[in-house]
């Protein structure tokens, strides 16, 4: 039942997915190097519009993604954003005048219709559209007036992992771009990846604590927060476990009640000020005698009843979800494993969901 | 175990959430009758800053409603709207240019210390601040520039109830005015209202259902989303059942393999475009034999495992989740009940969470 290493066959359950998160390191090294020029030339162009406002639309994993940005777009570059409902204008008709509005669709496959249309529908009133694809041929990309292609190459398992971590990445680099600056800061993340990917066996043992599991509640705060929301989306897919993500605050509004000595909780515990901001609903979760498992630095995994380490020294707070979510990818395919479950087809999921 | 009657004492279990609930239509009532002028002015002074992007700041359920106010100012104001990430203001510092939006709170309280920086913060940037609270003496109406009093009275039970659906109806008026019309539709509401808090015994009845659940997958599409999402938190905060709250179309990117035929589904089905966009999840439910419980009309109840027929004849779409939300308050209560717990008072909870 142990997953396939990368080189090995695929043919065991779970053995496409698990070649796909190892891949990750590589993903981000191709996009360093064959991305970066491409991205600060969409940057550059969209920069000399001179947006005033932006809206991400996207669906499930790409959401995070657009959550993700949101916090660069707004923290990073100062552009009060948005996440858009597609509904407003697919199913309702409405007509935002979009005028300085970069519109940014963020889709692995890029070609849901609703997505598509909404794009289509943003460019029609007015706003700078921007796709963001792990498809250059996508119907996405052909609507929207720039275009990024998150260099993630074929995705085949249901879940997506290195479409998730190669989306980020992008992301990162076209805000900093639109900011002026040079996103060096990233250059050290294939290398910390790698370090993390090699760590499947410790995730393995780690996964026996939710082997029958029945619920789990995930949370995070400020850049960490996308994390706990693609955490919980990947062991819904995988395991089938109820997974519920809150920013911390969030939490302490009525989901707290839900929480008790057998409900698991997985804390992302961003090193700055997200996870000071987090240091609180913390307490409280341990004064609760929550089951509370951490990812982050050494002495938050040491306060918790267990944890991954993330090796983030000198990765600053707005890197870090690129590296948090790979432990978690790792901890959904083993638990679905443990399970006996299939993580590269889970029930009822299709790669391309053709929602309206 | 039968829940206290308005006039009844409210010393039973869930005595003062029912009796809260019991008073929507009332305060209903009140507000088309002494708020409404208010709500007018404000949306007049607020209209002649010609706001082009407005952004909505809340945490639990006035997030909700916040949500509701954003498909309303999207759909029928034609203003782009975004959720506020607290945090990147209050943890982050980011210091986005505000010019030209409108920046409103919805805060029952109106304290929470990290709404109130973050208004503080957003007039600072320029943005025109409006508070929307139940408390018009609260620290968040002393930092916003217009102010908003849901008029809901003093609410006791910790699970929020009449100060959401006031908190909806104070929104509708706000937006409808805003777009210069006179939301004459919601003069109905009361009486529909009343009509579906007497149906109290029908929702004990089918509330056995739930006794035994062990998480429940709550959905709606469109104007029905923010029902979704406040039916979902109702539920956790006074029966610790694990609820997910999905758009539809969010729901087909991975959380549909968490849905089986032990796991109760509870679908808000809109009469109007956001039912029928609904119609294809609905059916991809109902093909995996899900038991699907329905608020809509007598036809989509009909088609589903069990509902509640909601009195919507001639109630528009967007006024529609004012009604929604009630059989689902009473559904939450009624479980809790049967569960032997108390909706009141749920463990751990406090009427306002100081997170920062």
């Amino acid at each position: 039942m142990s997953a396939a290493l990368p080189g090995e066959s695929c043919e065991r359950a779970g053995g496409i997915m698990s070649a796909e998160v190892a891949e990750q390191s590589a993903v981000l090294r191709r996009i360093l190097r064959d991305g970066t020029p491409g991205i600060r030339e969409v940057a550059a162009a969209i920069a000399a519009r001179e947006p005033r406002f932006v809206l991400l639309t996207a669906r499930g994993t790409s959401d995070h993604a657009a959550l993700y940005a949101k916090y660069l777009l707004e923290i990073r570059c100062g552009l009060p954003c948005g996440l858009a409902s597609m509904s407003t204008t697919t199913a309702y008709g409405a007509k935002p005048d979009l005028t300085d509005v970069l519109v940014i669709g963020v889709s692995q496959w890029g070609g849901s219709p609703d997505l598509v249309a909404s794009t289509w529908a943003a460019r029609e009133a007015g706003a700078t559209t921007l796709a963001v694809t792990n498809n250059p041929d996508s119907a996405l990309t052909a609507v929207a007036e720039f275009h990024i292609d998150v260099l993630a190459g074929p995705e085949r398992a249901l879940p997506a992992t290195k479409s998730y971590t190669a989306s980020l990445l992008s992301l990162y680099l076209f805000a900093e771009a639109l900011g002026g600056r040079d996103g060096a800061a990233a250059g050290d993340l294939p290398d910390l990846a790698q370090r993390v990917l090699a760590r499947t066996g410790e995730v393995r043992a780690l996964a026996s604590r939710y082997r029958f599991a029945e619920r789990m509640v995930i949370i995070s705060r400020g850049y960490g927060y996308p994390t706990a929301k693609e955490a919980a989306l990947k062991l819904m897919e995988t395991c089938y476990i109820p997974a519920l993500s809150y920013s911390g605050a969030d939490l302490l509004h009525g989901p707290l009640a839900m929480v008790d000595n057998i409900s698991p909780v997985i804390a992302i515990v961003p090193e700055g000020k997200g996870g000071e901001a987090l240091q609180a609903v913390l307490a409280r979760l341990r004064a609760r005698g929550a089951d509370l498992f951490v990812v982050g630095s050494q002495a938050e995994v040491e306060a918790a009843s267990a944890g991954f380490v993330l090796p983030t020294d000198g990765v600053p707070e707005e890197l870090q979800p690129i590296l948090q979510i790979l432990p978690l990818q790792l901890l959904a395919h083993e638990v679905a494993i443990a399970r006996g479950q299939d993580p590269d087809a889970p029930r009822t999921m299709a790669k391309t969901p053709e929602t309206d």
